[in-house]
C-alpha cells in the first residue's frame, strides 16, 4: 500500500495538540492517582465524552526522546529516521538549519599543559561568559576554506557549532573522549567523503585553543554528534496539506521544520494560539505544542504538572471555537513526575471529530482513555487516525 | 535502534515468576471460571492491586510449544529462534549438549522379516526395559570413526540420541518414515556438509539393528528432528545481567541455559526458592519456572490447576520478602483444562515495580488483567517491560 495513492484532499480543519510529558503513573503520596487524574480539567473531560479515547506508545518498554516522539506522532519511523544529537542541539538552539549543514553538540573544556582533559565542562563556565567566548571565536574563526562556521551559544559550557557549505559529510568521529586524563581525539573521516569536514573540524579545534589559551577554564573545546538533516518527506508532499506547527521551545519548532511545517516564533502558548487563529484559513493542519507538563515532571512537581494541566485545559475553548474538524489531544511521552524523566507508558489520547465516535467516557484520564475505543495504539498511526477522521483518506482496494 | 546501545546496569534485583500453562478459559462445569479465577489467591490478589496487569500472547491464534513460549518469554523471537526437536528432547532429558552436537529424537520400533515397520513404538516398550536396551546400545556403540554417541533413556519407546565430535551438521533427513509398512528411511544429507553425519547415522542405525536383532519387539530404531543448539545472544550479551534460572524440570533449565543463565538443579520448587535466596546477592535476573498449573491442565484436573495455583499463592511471599525491584507474575502459555492441552488464548501477566504503577484492579484474574494499563502486548516484549522498569534502559534519542 502506498499511502500517498490513498490520499485526497478536502476543506477539513485538523490539530494536533500535544501536551509534552502528558502520560502519567499513580503516585502513592497523592492519593495514588496520575495528574492527569488529580487535575480539574472540565473542557477536557465534556471533550472526552464526546470523543473516542485510547492510549499510544512509540514502542513497548522504550522511552522516547523528544526527537524521536515527535517523529512518530508526525507518522515517521521514529527507529528508521534518525535525528542526530548536533542536529537536535542546533534545532533547540533555535538555528534554521540547511540543507547539507553539518552540526555538532560543543563542549568548553579546560585542557592541561599537556593537552588533556581536565575538566570535560570547564567548570560548568556561566552562561554569559560563555557567550563572551563564543563571539571571540566567531571573530576569529568565522570561515575556514569555503566553509562557513556558526558558533551558537547554549547553557554554561554547551554550544552548538555549525558548518554550512559545499562538500560536507556527517560521517566524522566526535574529538570528546569522554573522560578525563586523556586528550581529545582527532576529529576523523569515517568515509573519504568526510576528509574535508575531517579537516575543517581539526582546523576549528586547533585555532580555537589559540584562541582560548589565556582563558583559566575554558582553553579549548570538544566537539561530538557530527550530524545533518535526514531526509525526510514532507507532510505535504505526504499528505497533500499545508502544515502549521506552533511551539514556544525552538527544538520542537525545527522538528516541525524538518517535516515541512511553517513554524512562525511564538513567545508563549497564548501567542500560538493567536497564532492558530490568525492562520486559521491558511492551512489545513495545526501542531500546537505545549510544553509545561514535561518541565513540571521533570521536576518531580505533580502540583506543578497538575497545575500545567489545567491551565491548558483553560485554554482548550479557544481551540473549539474554532471549529476543527478533527481535534485530537495527546501527549508524545509520559514524563510521570514519580520518575521525574521521559518514561516508556503509554500516553492518553482524545480524538474528536465527526466520525470519531463518542466512548462516552469521562473524565479524561489515563484509567478511561484505557478503556477506549482507539484501544492502545503505536504512536506512529496516530497521524493516521487524524486524517481518517478528516476524510482524507480513500478506501483502500474495490 | 540497537536495544544493546541503550542498556545499562544498576544494582536492581527482577524476577521473572513463570506459572507454566497458567492462562485458562471460562469452564462450564465450574461456574464459568478459568482455574485462576476459581483459586483461592490472596497473596497475588493483594499483589495485583498494587501493579500494573495486562495479557500476553506470543501471536494470536499460534498455541505455542515450551520451547517457542520460553524464547519469547526471554525476548527471542521464536519464529527465528528455533530449537530444534532433537534439541529439546535432549534437553528434556537432562543433557547438557555442547556447541556442535547433534541431537535426535529416536524411537524402539518393532521391524518386519523385510525391515519394514510394523509398530512405531515398539508396543510401547516399557521405560526399564528400553533402558536395559540403552545400556547394550551404549556398550556395543559408544563411538563411530571420531564421534561419540550418547544413547539417552526417555519415558518408553523414547530415547534422544547425541552425536559429539567434530564436523558435524543437522541437516539430515529423518529415518523415521511416520508410517508402517515401509522399512525406514536412509538418514540423507541434505547438504554436501553434512554427508559425515549422515555417514554415522547410518552406520548407527545399521549397528543398532544387530544389537537388537534378537528382540522379539524392539528390533529397530527411529530416527528424527536432528538438531543442533541455535546460537543465541546471551541475556548477559543483550541486557548486561547476570542470570539464573530455576526450573524443576531439565527442559526448562536446558531452554534458560540456551540464553546463557546459570541452572542449578533443584528438586522441588521451595528448593527453587531456597537456592534463590541463597543466589540473590550474585544475580541480577532471576527466572523461577513453576510446573504445576501446566501438567494438571494437560490432564483436564480443573481443581487439580486450581490447586496448583493456590499452592504457588502460598509460596510467593517468600519472594517478597526478598525485596525485588521488579517481579513479574505470568505464565508462558495457557493450558485451559478444558481444553486438555496447551493453547493460543492470552496469559494473564502481573508487573510489580516502583514505576509499574498500581491498576487497583484485583483478583489476579483473566478478567482483571483484559482491564490492565500493561494492555495486550506480545509474549516478546516482556523482557523489555521489565528491564524498563527496573530503569536498565536508556532514553532513545535526545
Amino acid at each position: 500500500m502506498r499511502m500517498h495513492d490513498l490520499v485526497e484532499t478536502n476543506q477539513t480543519k485538523m490539530v494536533l495538540l500535544v501536551m509534552d510529558g502528558l502520560g502519567g503513573i499513580p503516585h502513592p503520596e497523592h492519593g495514588g492517582r496520575t495528574e492527569l487524574e488529580a487535575a480539574k480539567t472540565p473542557n477536557l473531560d465534556a471533550l472526552a465524552e464526546r470523543s473516542a479515547l485510547g492510549m499510544h506508545q512509540m514502542a513497548v518498554g522504550i522511552t522516547p526522546g523528544s526527537g524521536p516522539a515527535h517523529m512518530a506522532l508526525f507518522g515517521y519511523d521514529p527507529f528508521q529516521h534518525v535525528i542526530g544529537r548536533g542536529v537536535l542541539e542546533a534545532l533547540g538552539l533555535g538555528i534554521q538549519l540547511e540543507k547539507g549543514d553539518v552540526a555538532l553538540r560543543g563542549n568548553f573544556a579546560t585542557l592541561d599543559a599537556q593537552g588533556k582533559v581536565v575538566d570535560r565542562r570547564a567548570g560548568r563556565i556561566d552562561t554569559d561568559e560563555a557567550r563572551g567566548l563564543l563571539s571571540r571565536l566567531h571573530e576569529a574563526i568565522p570561515r575556514v576554506e569555503d566553509v562557513e562556521i556558526l558558533w551558537v551559544p547554549g547553557k554554561e559550557h554547551r554550544f552548538a557549532l555549525v558548518l554550512r557549505g559545499p562538500g560536507l559529510s556527517e560521517k566524522v568521529g566526535d574529538t570528546d573522549p569522554q573522560k578525563t586524563g586523556v586528550a581529545p581525539k582527532e576529529p576523523g573521516a569515517q568515509d573519504p567523503e568526510a576528509e574535508k569536514t575531517a579537516r575543517i573540524l581539526s582546523d576549528v579545534v586547533r585555532r580555537a585553543r589559540e584562541v582560548l589559551s589565556s582563558h583559566a577554564h575554558a582553553n579549548g573545546i570538544l566537539l561530538r554528534g557530527a550530524s545533518q538533516l535526514p531526509h525526510l518527506e514532507t507532510l505535504e508532499d505526504r499528505w497533500r496539506v499545508r502544515a502549521m506547527g506552533l511551539a514556544t521551545y525552538p527544538m520542537y519548532r525545527g522538528i516541525a521544520q524538518l517535516v515541512g511545517m511553517v513554524t512562525p516564533y511564538v513567545e508563549t502558548f497564548e501567542e500560538a494560539l493567536e497564532k492558530l487563529r490568525q492562520a486559521w484559513k491558511d492551512y489545513d493542519f495545526f501542531f500546537l505544542h505545549y510544553k509545561d507538563p514535561d518541565k513540571k515532571g521533570e521536576d518531580g512537581d505533580f502540583e506543578g504538572k497538575v497545575r500545567a494541566i489545567e491551565a491548558l485545559d483553560t485554554m482548550l475553548p479557544t481551540i473549539l471555537d474554532l471549529g476543527p474538524t478533527v481535534l485530537m489531544v495527546t501527549g508524545d511521552h509520559a514524563t510521570p513526575s514519580l520518575y521525574r524523566a521521559h518514561s516508556w507508558h503509554p500516553v492518553p489520547v482524545l480524538l474528536h471529530g465527526p466520525f470519531a465516535g463518542a466512548d462516552g467516557l469521562s473524565p479524561f484520564s489515563e484509567k478511561t482513555c484505557l478503556r477506549g475505543s482507539l484501544g492502545r495504539v503505536a504512536t506512529g498511526v496516530l497521524m493516521r487516525l487524524i486524517m481518517a477522521n478528516a476524510g482524507r483518506i480513500r478506501k483502500y482496494g474495490a
